[in-house]
């Protein structure tokens, strides 16, 4: 096969059209990948929409993608774990494209989520210019020299394997900048995809008590097969009662940790409520702008709180996140996280489902399911 | 002497008095001390207005003490060090009456500012009800069994120890809940008594650039002698100019921990604005509650912020506070900070300069200066 | 009732005799417990022995125990949560008589394990002294002002929550000393009854692979049981092997962290050996002097090891196996653990067994199994 | 100019000898400097001696070393903050030719120096293969693509620059592993070039004590000027004597942390015995295997230690030098230590001194001072 059609976003708003691309010739380091599973992502919504800065079009999405190693370029590449890439190697990758850590965030602030040279698959490359085939909405996937490759265990069906998306490593550095450990009292604002993910780390890292709190009774529904010991729904309860519910499932005290995963402003200050005196409050939700918000710095400060803020993720949470679905993976059905799937023609489709809310997680496959 | 004078507070807003009172017996356990200075503090000023609640009437105000053992009770006492406790120690002490260390904040949360169960000397206590004498705006001091006094270095002067007050134990947990570490760059929101104390620790912690924020001249001019390395008037710069000024102060980063110290909720936003991407702000001026202010969360997950708040302190604190002033006694000149002495009889007059932020700090020294 | 009986070591490795003693007066923060069970310890056969030293004769040993609340003193006594503790509850205390929380271990260095002025029931106090029952071994032990009790949840019963013994809070401890969490890979060497217990922990903490070496077939199996993924019996396996196999488990890099439990000096050589490079190694096995051993510094240096050692529990620890117990009551049979029970007048053969090693928990129920 | 002399080892134990190379064209993200001084290491000796395995030969020494950007390969390269690398630029570099950041010991352990696709400049480069100039012996060292380069403030003379070498590189990590902090009692172990960085160090970090322990009075004497508060020296004292000194020093409780930097395996449980209850043992000076030594596992366990040991240094701790340097230049006289200069022609008399330990630090300055 020398050609690969590929779901082009021609440019912000307008529908989405499948293409085909010469395949490149695989440089030395490079890798080529027959596309499984294209995760869709709410930023692929937003993408389509022209909503991110700095985005070029016409650009082919997808950045959580699982698949098969079609061929390798002429020097040998290898996994984290130092193992030889193989042709038919089952992998997945972290989607910067190439590692930077030659500046000061990667190197002297250890915060490399904020490098400034980070180009990420699927989001920061246009598809007019080489090696065009660098989104996963395609038959195949060119991996660029120095792309962190990671095989994914036998026992892991590709759909298992993307039904975690980038919401996992989002969650997995979450959890690492937070005390999480076991017999913690842990809430979780949002039951959205990071907020799943959240309550899985939380039960695999042996909490006591997990706490969902969302508005949608199928999300809250599925929290529960998914590590939540407790639900709440906001419609039904007040600020004042959630807060006192909390307090009870935790010993008296409320949640030792309060994680934030729903995109509204307004779950800030209740954060900042429900947490216990002297807990920790962590945020990974505020990706988009959506806007102020009132809060009292005199409770923040009363309560001795922690307050951390995740933006992003590391080759290391990708890493940690296959580990975690491998070791787990006979105790949460992972697999039925995929609610949807379709062909690269329906690419469009795709983003209006994830949009709308419908799916749990959509996937494409382009060449059916694998 | 069998009796001791002492300025009081009636009920809130009247006008402070001076009474006398029977000193109590020493019970095993316990000490008398020798008042040299009684710290005049912010809290206090609150206090006489009522406005702190939970605080019981009439009171002796007055929690930031230093002194001379006069006498101890029946039974020996020791400092935390394990050495014994003699007539004639000068010394000071954490201003907590008892230690609980038998609830969940104590020992399980180990948050012990946030003990349910905490008396505070000057501020906590009805000076109707034995042993009377528990706030350091008197001649004698009754110290409680199982309160943790400290012994002063022969090299440091009461007003050498009286310089920090509850300024310095605050700083210190604020710093200690901080990734402090030498070439760090720092901001200081603030160059009051807390701020102040800050820029001191910075220092002594080998920062690289500390720059103090205020909007009083003299205050930053203080600043400059203990520590700040650059100064930032609010008055003089938008904030987008400290946001500049400040980057290019720390190598175009921008400072790697804000510390906030100002006591106004408008702080919070700049603070957040201010600090590098990556960076800590750690906020421990909140005291009192100033009202609600608008953040963007967003803004703060994209920086990837660790925001600390910081409340009360330990006995730790008040420990590494007297280590920090002895071991750099001859690198800042502490003394000056007593810009203002009071007698018993003008306790009220003390308040008030206190209120119009015309000292720096003022003591009460009811045997005169010692 | 108001008499009780006890087993008393009269002097060291003389045969115990029950003796009746009178039950003292409740003084106020006191109260009376009815011994449910007392663990029977490898330290209570140290002690027979007179091994350890400043331990005064005679003595009622126990220091694990369970029990019902029987009376409490004149004014109310709470438990750690802040619950009263009323007559009929079922409890366990940690077993320090009483906290000190004055001193520099315990304030500054935050090492209150290491605090001069501990008191132990059962270890460290004479029964012919008030309030003599202040050991294990007896039909009622006194609850001294300050001792911090932990009410046993209703689902849990009396031999679940002594199966765990002194040995899981101090596990408790030394995993909280180390960077135990979900995905790691563990070795514990050891696997007696502390071994066991960090089985279990490692297992509530989702590590990915949990090795557990000893040389005793049976150990290895109960092992199994409480979390071990894999066991290694150092019979069977050179330390070559061992290291290799480790290494396979472990993704090729080797054990994140080895934990050490055995008592003997031998094992820490092998576990700087087993560890990977860069992992971590925590000692909490050499309670007892068992000679020196012979360590490569150079390999210790070049594999950029942390090692941590762990002596005694705090109530935290207590307060955190109690909940562990509590949170994973159906994921391990911990009643089973409980192999042999004895009567007040077999506390002597209770000794033996453990001196012998032939039960995995011992317990003297002085009123029959409750 | 076009060619460069180097002094080369032809093989291991023979004579250094000049030779002249072709000076390399300079690749994209390539750079050449004109060396200003090159730091004679310990290291070198080893080399020099064949000790060190993997090390291919002929070599040219020399891995600290300090220059002027005399050209720049055709893309334009970046400093760590992100300023232009331009011809005329001074500057440092650390000694990893390139960065890996793709294997698992980068990324997931987070532990580079164990990295093992390490290459280092004056190390594992043989001079017969491009670029030949890759060690600092040598008129002009060619900077390869991805070399993490760094600038020295004007202020900061080369010999400046030179005085700390790759020791303090070295101390800043294990500085960086260690709680060191404001009003600690620190013991230092060896007062040879990592030892003497310890003492800055410690002494920037704001210790209360700093103890330097040695055998040569005259480095004792230099700790003094380099911030140690207090020398011991072994010749004079005995172990038991050392603890009691040490524990006088720390008000009565020994140092909090003790640095080992000595290069002797006696070292260790000298260590072991020196810190307190409770404090951290840090170890650093193992480099070379000087054999086993005999340690009591029962006396580390009672003491409760952290110890923690340190390999190599990574681009942060040579930034975090030359900010160090930078910060201090006028606390303490860096330039002092530069005790020795050679010429090309006589490296091989740099060796020998650095071998009799007659220099503090000696340097190549192939052009002579600048």
């Amino acid at each position: 096969m020398t050609k690969s059609r590929a779901a082009v976003v021609p440019s912000p708003s307008e529908p989405l059209v499948v293409e085909e691309y010469e395949i490149p010739e695989l440089v030395s380091g490079a890798a080529l990948m027959r596309v499984a599973n294209a995760g869709v992502c709410g930023t692929d919504v937003h993408l389509w929409h022209g909503k991110l800065s700095g985005v070029p079009y016409p650009l082919i999405p997808g950045h959580e993608v699982v698949g098969t190693i079609e061929d390798v370029g002429p020097s040998p590449i290898r996994d984290l774990d130092g193992n030889l890439i193989k042709v038919g190697d089952r992998v997945t990758f972290h989607d910067v494209t190439k590692t930077c850590y030659s500046c000061w965030y990667c190197l002297i602030a250890k915060a490399p989520t904020k490098c400034p040279n980070r180009e990420v698959y699927g989001i920061t490359r246009d598809s007019t210019k080489w090696p065009h085939l660098i989104g996963g909405y395609a038959e195949y996937l060119y991996l660029t020299p120095g792309t962190h490759i990671i095989k994914i265990p036998d026992h892991v069906s590709f759909d298992g394997a993307s039904a975690v998306g980038c919401a996992m490593p989002t969650a997995i550095h979450t959890v690492m900048r937070s005390p999480l450990g076991w017999g913690k009292n842990v809430a979780i604002q949002g039951a959205g995809p990071v907020g799943l993910m959240l309550a899985i780390l939380a039960k695999v890292n042996g909490a006591s008590t997990i706490t969902s709190i969302d508005q949608a009774p199928n999300r809250l529904k599925i929290a529960q097969e998914f590590g939540a010991t407790h639900t709440l729904n906001i419609r039904d309860t007040s600020l004042a009662e959630r807060k006192d519910i909390l307090k009870d499932i935790a010993g008296g005290h409320g949640p030792d940790i309060v994680y934030e995963a729903t995109g509204s402003a307004l779950a800030i200050p209740e954060g900042i409520e429900l947490v216990r005196e002297g807990g920790t409050y962590t945020i990974c939700g505020q990706y988009t702008d959506s806007g102020p918000v009132e809060i009292n710095p005199h409770l923040m400060n009363r309560k001795h709180l922690d307050i951390r803020t995740v933006w992003g993720s590391e080759t290391t949470h990708v890493y940690q996140a296959i580990k975690t679905i491998a070791d787990n993976y006979d105790r949460f059905p992972f697999e039925k996280l995929v609610t949807h799937r379709f062909s690269l023609d329906d690419a469009q489709k795709a983003l209006e489902t994830q949009e709308k809310q419908l799916s749990v997680k959509a996937v494409i496959s382009p060449h059916g399911k694998e």
